[in-house]
This record gives C-alpha cells, sequence and structure tokens, in this order.
C-alpha cells in the first residue's frame, strides 16, 4: 500500500474520532446548560441522535451528498454505499460513482466514517436549541430526515460536486454545511415550537433559566474545542504537514480570541464575566473559523474570533428580545457564526496561503467576487434549510405532534418522557424565577 | 527506521491511549449506575485497577499470555518482560522467546503497552458487576490474580499461540479474551457476594436501585463508544488502511444499530425509553462486534448489533429474575454479549473480507466449522475462567473476607472503607425503593 | 514532503492535542476538590488562561523562549511568531532565528501549538493553588505575565539554547521547565494570598475542606494521564518508534506506581484509603517521570513512581503543618515533585537508554556530574520563578489587589465575582468544619 494512503488514512480516522468525541461535548454543553428536570432527556437525545445519524448517513445521506448526480442532488450509489468506488487512490483512474470526494487517496470507509461524524454533528447542534419541550420521538424523527435528506442535499451544493462549489463558494470545514444548517433546521424548530413556558413574562420581561451543572457545560467545551482539533485540521482529509498545522492554529487562535472578546463583552454589558458566555464565546470562535481556517493568517483568525466572541453575546441577548427562546445559546452558536463565518471566508482569504483555490478575500485585495459567492451560499442554503425544516417540522407537528403538554413540561421531561431522573438522590429546589426588567 | 514500523507504532499507540482512556469510561458508567453512598468506592476501585494491572501483567501477566510455552500458558521470558526480544521486525528473523506476536512490526514496549490495556479492561468489568459490597481490599487483591493469571492464560490460548487458536477459533478483539472472560470472573463474584440488601424483596419482588448519576454514566459510555475505536481498529496492531477503515464502521455501526434496537425494545417493554437500557445497549453492541468486526460485512455488523441491543434488554430483566444482582447491567453487556459476539464470528464471517481467516461461517456458506470452533471456545474459556475465579474469590474469601458487613453496607461503603463521600455538600436523601410487583 | 515531516507532524499534532485537552484535567481536578461555592470561579479560571496562554504565547512568549538570542533570553523573532524560519527541515540548511528548535522537522506551527500548549499547563498548575481567595482578574493579568514572560525564559535556559542546556541539565518533557515553574510562581501567590478563612485553627488545628465533587475530581485525572501520553511520548517531538514506545510505558508504570503507593501509605497514616490521595498520587508519579521518561528503564521509572506516591503523602500533610495552605495539592504535585523528577534524572539516567544525552546518573555509575546540573538547573529555577513570581504578585497586590474581600470569600466565589453559582438547583449545605486536632 502506498505510504501517502497510510499516512492519510491513520489522520482521517484519528480526526474522525475526535469529531465523533464532539457528540460527548454537545450533550455535555447542552445537559449542563438546561434545567435538571430536562436532563435525561437531553442526554438521551444527544445520545441516540448519533445512532440515528450513522444509520441514516448509511442508509441514504452519503448518496444523496457524495453519489454522482446533477448540481442539486446525488443520485448515483444512493442506498446502503452501493456504488462502485476503487478507493483508495493508489495511481489508477478513478472508477466509481462518488466523483465529487474521489480526491481523497483514502479507503472508502475512512470517507465514509469522516463524512459520518460531521453529518451526526449538524443534527446535535439541533438538540439544544430545542430543548426542555421537544417530544422525544419528535426529535427522533427529525433527526433521521435532517441526516438522511436536508444536510446531504445542501451538502452536495458545497462539497458534492453541486452548484455552489462550481460557482466558487468555498465552506472548508463546514460553517455553512455543518454549523449553520444545523441552525437554521433549529431556528425553524424554535419557531414552531415556541419559547418554554416562563421563559418571557409580561411587559416584555425575560426570565433567565440558568442551567444546572456548570462542571459539565465545561466538560463539554472543553471537548468540543478539543474536537474542533478534529473536524478543522481533519478536514485537509490528508495528512499535509503545513496544512495541518496551520489550521490547528488558526482554529485554536480563534477560540482563543472569542474566550477573551466574548468573556471581556460579557463582563462590561453584564457587570460580571459569564462563565456561559465564555464557554459559548469559545464555540462561536470555532464555528466562525471553520469555514476559512485553512485560508487565512493566524492574524486574521484572532480577528475573526474578536468578533466572533462579540457576535454571541450581542446574539444571545438579541434573541432572547426577540422572544426566541434558544436554551442553549445553539442559534447564536452555529447559526449567527455560521453566517459570519462563511462570510468571512470572503473577507479574510489569501491566496498565498493555500494557492488555487479561494484566491484573495475583500479585505485582502480580493474585491467582491469570493465575497459575493459566499453571500450567495449563505442565502441559498439559509433559504432551502429553513423552508424545508419548517415543512419537515410541520408535517411532524400535525402528525405525531412537536411538543410535550404543558403539565408534562412542567413536570419536566425527564420523569414524563423516561420516567426516571438522572440525579435521584440529590434534592433539588425549583429554579428561581427572578424576573428581571424588559432589555436584559 | 523502516516506514511501516512507524506508521503501525503511531497507529499502535494512538488506540492503546484509547483504549487506556476506556478506563475513565468504565469509572464513570459504573458510579454513575450506583448510589452516592458508593460512588468514591468505585471511583476509588476503577482508578486503582489499572495501577494494578499495570504492575501485574508488568510482574507476571504478559509473560503467561506471550511467552513460548506449550499451548496452555506461555512458559518462556516471564517476569518482568525479561524474555529476549528483537522487534520492532526490519527484515531479519525473528529472535526471542514470544514468537506469537512476534508477526506485528512495533516495537516491544509498544505491544506490550497495547496488551496491558487491553488486560486492564478485563478487570474493570469485574468491579462494576461486585459494585457496593465488595470490600475494597479484596476486589484490589482479585484484580492482581486476574490481570497476573487468570486473563493471560485464557489469551494465551487464543492470542498467544494456545490451542484454540490452533483450533481456528477467531476473536480479533476479544469478545472472549477480554469481556466474556470479564464477565465470567465477575458472575463467579456475584454469585458468592450474593445480591444487595434490600434489592430483592418477598415474594419475588424486584426493588430497582437507580444509579446517581445519569451525566456520568453517559460520559463513561460515550467516552466508551470513543475508546472502542481504539480498541477495534488498533487490534490489527498496524496501520493497514482498509482494515482499519471498515473495522471503525463495522464497530460503530453495530454500536448504532444496538442503541436503536435496545431504546425500541426498552420503550415496548417498560413503556419508556429508558436511558440505561441505551447506554448499556450501545455497549453490548459494541461487545459483540469486537470478535467480528474484521471479518464481517457493514450490513452484518448492524444486525449483529440489533441482537445485542435485544439480548441486553432482555439480559438485564432476566438476571434480575434470577435474582443475581449485577449494579450496572455488566453481565448483560460482557458476559452474554461476549458469548454472543464470539459466536457471531461463526455466523457472519466471511472469507472475501478478511481473505485466509476465519473462512465463511455459517450464514454465508461455511457449514459449521468455524462455528464449532467458535462454541468450543466459548465452553472452555467460561468453564476454566469460571471455575478458577470461583476458587480464586472464595478463598479471599476464606482469608481476608468478601463483603463489608451489613452495617458497611448500609451506611455506604464511601464512609465505612474511605472515610468520605463524593458530593460532601449537596444534600441527598435516602433512595426510595419503590416495591414493584414480581416479574418486572 | 519528506514522509518523516509528514510522520512526526501527525505524532506532534496528535501528541500536543492530548496535552490541550489536559486542560480539562485540571479544570476538573481543581474544581473537584474545591467547594461548590467556588466552582463556577475555578471552571472560569482553568477556561480562560488556555485562552490567555494562546495569546500570550503568540504575542511574545515563544519569542523570548525559543528566539536567538543570548544564554539568557530570546531576541530574535520575538513578537507574534515574526521571525525568519524555514521549517519543516528537509535537507537544506536551516535558515531561521528559532535555531534551538530546528532540530525538530515539523513545521514551524507544529512546533508553536506543541511548545503552546505546554506553557498553558504551567499557568494552569498555578491556578489550583492559589483557588478560593484569589481576585479572577489578578489571576488572569499574572497568568498572562507568567506564559509571556517568566516560563519562557527559564523555557529558554533548558530548552531553548540557554545556560543549563549548556551546563548538561535534561529536563527531557518539563519536570522543571514546566511543572517545578508552575509550582514556584504558585508558592509564591500562596504565600502573598494566605490560607482561606477557616482553614487553620487556633493552637495549630487543621480544618479539613473536602472537595465538593470526587467524581469530576477523578474524570480529571483519568483526563490527565491521558493527556501524559501526549505531554513525554509527544516531547521526542518526532515519531521514533522505540523512542516513544518506550517513554509510555516508563510514564505509566510510574504513574502506576505512584497510585500504589500513596493510597499504601496514606491507609497506613489516614487510616483509610484516601481517594484524594490516590488520584494525587498519580499526578505525582507523573510529574516525577516526566523529566527522565526517556532516560530510565522501566524498573527504574517504577521505583521513581513509588517515591513520588510518599512524597505527594508527606507533602500534603507536612504543608498543612506550615499553614500553607494549597486547595487542590497543586504544590505536593508539581513542585515537590517536579523538583524530585529533575533530581532523579541525576540518579536513574543510564547512557545505554538514549546514548549521547545523559550519560550515566549516580546509581547507574556516572558520578555526580549529571546530578550537579540537575541541582544547578533545580536551584536556579527555583529562584529565579519564584522571586519574580513574588514581585509580579505584590504589583498586582499593590494594583489591583490579589485577594477577595472576607465577606465576598464566605459568600463564594461564584456569586460574588461572577454572579451565578455551578448547580443552582441542587440543594447544598455548608461545609461542616470538622476540626481535628493538630498534628493530623
Amino acid at each position: 500500500m502506498d505510504t501517502k494512503v497510510v499516512l492519510d488514512t491513520i489522520w482521517v480516522l484519528v480526526t474522525a474520532m475526535l469529531v465523533f468525541f464532539m457528540n460527548l461535548g454537545f450533550a455535555m454543553v447542552e445537559s449542563g446548560f438546561a434545567r435538571v428536570k430536562n436532563c435525561v432527556n437531553i442526554l438521551s437525545k444527544n445520545f441516540i441522535v448519533f445512532a440515528i445519524s450513522s444509520i441514516a448517513f448509511w442508509v441514504i445521506g452519503w448518496g444523496f451528498m457524495f453519489g454522482d448526480g446533477n448540481p442539486f442532488i446525488g443520485i448515483k450509489g444512493l442506498f446502503f454505499l452501493s456504488g462502485q468506488d476503487n478507493s483508495p487512490a493508489t495511481g489508477e483512474a478513478y472508477q466509481g460513482v462518488y466523483n465529487s470526494i474521489s480526491w481523497a487517496t483514502v479507503p472508502f470507509l475512512a470517507k465514509f466514517f469522516f463524512q459520518l461524524v460531521f453529518a451526526g454533528t449538524a443534527a446535535t447542534i439541533v438538540s439544544g436549541a430545542v430543548a426542555e419541550r421537544i417530544k422525544y420521538i419528535s426529535f427522533i424523527v427529525f433527526s433521521f430526515i435532517m441526516v438522511g435528506i436536508m444536510y446531504p442535499i445542501t451538502g452536495h451544493w458545497i462539497w458534492g460536486g453541486g452548484w455552489l462549489q462550481k460557482l466558487g463558494m468555498f465552506d472548508f470545514a463546514g460553517s455553512s454545511v455543518v454549523h449553520s444548517v444545523g441552525g437554521w433546521a433549529a431556528l425553524a424548530g424554535v419557531l414552531l415550537l415556541g419559547p418554554r413556558f416562563g421563559k418571557y413574562g409580561d411587559n416584555g420581561k425575560i426570565n433567565p433559566i440558568p442551567g444546572h451543572n456548570l462542571a459539565i457545560a465545561t466538560i463539554g467545551t472543553f471537548v468540543l474545542w478539543l474536537g474542533w482539533f478534529g473536524f478543522n485540521p481533519g478536514s485537509t482529509m490528508a495528512a499535509v504537514p503545513n496544512d495541518i498545522a496551520r489550521i490547528a492554529i488558526t482554529t485554536n487562535s480563534a477560540a482563543a480570541a472569542a474566550v477573551l472578546s466574548a468573556t471581556l463583552l460579557s463582563w462590561l454589558m453584564l457587570g460580571k464575566p459569564d462563565l456561559g458566555m465564555t464557554l459559548n464565546g469559545c464555540l462561536a470562535g470555532l464555528v466562525a473559523v471553520t469555514a476559512s481556517c485553512a485560508y487565512v493568517s493566524v492574524g486574521s483568525s484572532v480577528i475573526i474570533g474578536l468578533i466572533a466572541g462579540i457576535l454571541v453575546v450581542l446574539s444571545v441577548i438579541g434573541f432572547d428580545k426577540l422572544k426566541i427562546d434558544d436554551p442553549v445559546g445553539a442559534l447564536s452558536v452555529h447559526l449567527v457564526n455560521g453566517v459570519f463565518g462563511t462570510i468571512a471566508v470572503g473577507l479574510f482569504a489569501q491566496d498565498s496561503i493555500m494557492p488555487n483555490t479561494t484566491g484573495n478575500g475583500l479585505f485582502f485585495g480580493g474585491g467582491v467576487k469570493l465575497l459575493g459567492a459566499q453571500l450567495t451560499g449563505v442565502l441559498a442554503v439559509g433559504i432551502f434549510t429553513f423552508v424545508v425544516a419548517l415543512i419537515a417540522w410541520s408535517i411532524i407537528k400535525s402528525t405525531i405532534g412537536l411538543r410535550v403538554s404543558l403539565q408534562e413540561e412542567m413536570i419536566g421531561l425527564d420523569i414524563s418522557e423516561h420516567g426516571n431522573t438522572a440525579y435521584p438522590e440529590f434534592l433539588t429546589r425549583k429554579p428561581t424565577y427572578t424576573y428581571i426588567g424588559s432589555g436584559g
């Protein structure tokens, strides 16, 4: 076997494992930021969602995303990875129906593994935003639709040889493909679900509902930060030393800068350095640099991170003012910064960093051509995903239902949906709803 | 140094680290599924057990398992890795006393590291089943015996050039060598220990004793799932692209399928989707595919997973009916599915997947030859391990004692064995024993 | 690209990720060992510290440490990694201003990443010792100074081509460079801060203040153990099979031995096997073997571990007698065993293990030459770091202040510094201060 194939396979598998591990990260961030009475439910959702994803992406998602087809969708080798494929590439010409990913040298199932863990990430993003009131079965059904159909279609556009790829849009590791898609799907769900009971009071009052366990939320964020060293540097799908080292640093620098800007801004605006904002700042920086991590300088990644940290704080506050209830800040992290990160490619990309790919962005003399492609991608992905998700959520709502009853919500989904609680021996109290004035 | 040696060494060390990390997984699953009053004790057991294993396998275990010897046990180079060995293999003939593992190209201490973390796993499996009533010192002594003597002997039979290997039994990553061995040793301990106080009431009533922290149990299961990407793909002990990619996918597919079947069956049988069953379903699928992961198709791995998920739910309920008290479901996960997984090789193996190894299993036209070898292995390993473990536990019982006093059990092992508690500032209540009717 | 460069880069990046992950380990050990009222504060400190480190080491720390300069400090290519560098090395001569690390073949940003995660570790060590009474902003400012200036200077002496390196001192992975430096800086802070309120009573009474969550402390320790497989074997900065395999085993063996000796000694001295001592024993063994892991036999690593486990138990008790209040045992782990580990090189090193480096230590017939260099290093690093840290802490104290008010300390830093609590729904009680007799 060609040595390059072995090197690339080791790299792709190890980074895929790190991305898989992000499921733990999401599970802990989301359950930590939610109330104790819904903890089992969130853990259950975040655990089963990767199982659902594994089956859905195997059955149909991979084929829609990477099967040869038209600019809109893959149509060959659709089901159960059944198309022909002669990966790994060892010199001979590619023979198969997954041409868009034939450039990677690694074995077919290594490609599938890496893409599967990405698909799974998109579905977990939804989980947090719809937490504390969605029915378990409804989330499961939506996850299957999302990973089996929705995510692969827009993924095909950008990574599968589709029309946005041809247009010259660049999204290196998925600020759009993964994060904004997860965010748009979540937004549709949140709007149909409505806010949690008691979140928004009369006269525009917003009641903070603090998470029940910031220790596990911190565990989760560290695990996600670690996982992103798989997510971004692994997206080379090849062990190219200069690229993977640089991407590790741009990824880390954006995260670090966003931690600092989000902490500082929350300190200034809220009077205290808020740990929740610090953690979400980190995630925001990571999401924001995901599209551009391979194309920008370390300095640019710091700036992208600083902006991301500011955006996430303002977004969290802004969504609350709009009475869009997102218990864990998933929309602010993944949707807002997924969009920003995609646009950032059009601003900060430098041709010299990864020649013959993006060319220069606006801030480096490249004009608005790249920026235009990025904006087109943002809009197209956003409109498609939001509309299709709205339809999917609506069908679920009108059939098996979307939201638990008010009584079940009050009791908590742990008891009502799963029949047990996360910490049966710890004494807990009802959360104190400290009603604060309108305006934040 | 030969490039292949470097590639293989990176792969073996990285996957060994992932398997090491499974110690955290077991610690969290087991302590999360136990009561708060025994949390420090379980954490202590699961932490010290890998230290014990590290010393025991170095002192004697490695030699018994991989030392040249007879079909039953290794006898050369027994103590402290002191036998001759000229690994890594770089062309010249092998010169040493560990011939059965001379096929791996990696340095001697890389082989030892990988095998050590496997040996450690077998010992941690016991910990969960005997939890909440065993004396700390007795567990420590048993662990030393298990990793130093028992595990290496059956390991020698299957992986060390012994009689089962010669017979044509295949256990790729250890459904039998590691998991069923851990399970049989645990079963012997459980039978001698008896059930926890209050677990089985009069008139066949079974009292559920819920775990105290499902958040850390979920952490643990995710970590184990991750660790299994080291356990199974690492068992190639070589970075062979097609094999390690395929094994990653069969491993993951079985886990995913088992999560779904266990969740669904618990939903149907218990009326609610039980998180504990979901988590144990995952582990069951992973254990079950461990023996066959290199030899079966992705489709077969899904079927193996589906069966494993069903088996674990039925086993958990079944063991309770037999009044065999296993606080964390370790017997259902590791013993039942370790046995099933070993048999599954004889059913699902395909010669075309890893030529010149297993040949075809029963379902692929290979007849019962392979199945017969697998069943022989299951029986031989089971009888030997169960009997020897029973003797070892009995000797411990009659000397230093096996079980804490009833009073100590009531107070909890944290106070009685360790003098402190895991969460001294949280207010806890006595668990409510909800007596439910016989039959479930 | 040269295959060796790719192999080395994969190894360096993967091990750097593991070291990054140690931030989670420290966060959990430290918050688990502290009281519930300070949990958010410790999580916040341990989360933001790596962000601070990432910026500080990029801005100036790297340049001071690895820039060409004089024996005392780096002066070329100081800011923002702006010096010339033609890494990776692919045959041509090195051209750049970071000559001391030009031996590594990997890309420049891979070197930076690996060194950055080490620098971050030194800062996190401080966090634990000063916990439960330091002001958040003061810790942040000190961390920036430490990672930007202090750590790089002594690092330059030993790893950056400075005077201790020229003197023949060896510190393979940083018992001194990282751990004792963190320890000395922490000690200066602890002395200026004074003990927590209520820790030391009248008549020499010492009040134990138990940690609030031993489950997460155990998570943290396992994660650190895992991370050390990056810390030590990764410090080769090259995938050299025999070295990285051997270092993995010496690292693990020392940890295992220290777990056992610390547990046993605490059992003998305190009457019970104390989980906190077991966990800190593990860390002590890891710290102690860090300097010598590449230069000693497996047997020696076991002995080093056994001694480390004893040292940590005696130190924890000893510091308390001296009324030096270290809530998590960081001084006993990192300072005492960092010093011991550095000295251990001079005792246990064997020329045959890594020829042309250390030569033989005292116990292997090498006389006191190596030992003398090690002791010189210990003293020089200790005096410099302690004095500079004392000055830095003093300036902080006299400007923005060092310690929260007594009232804030009583309320807890979570409320007073961050405005929220880690587990708002769990009912907690005030810790019971069990006053015990002097001498215990």
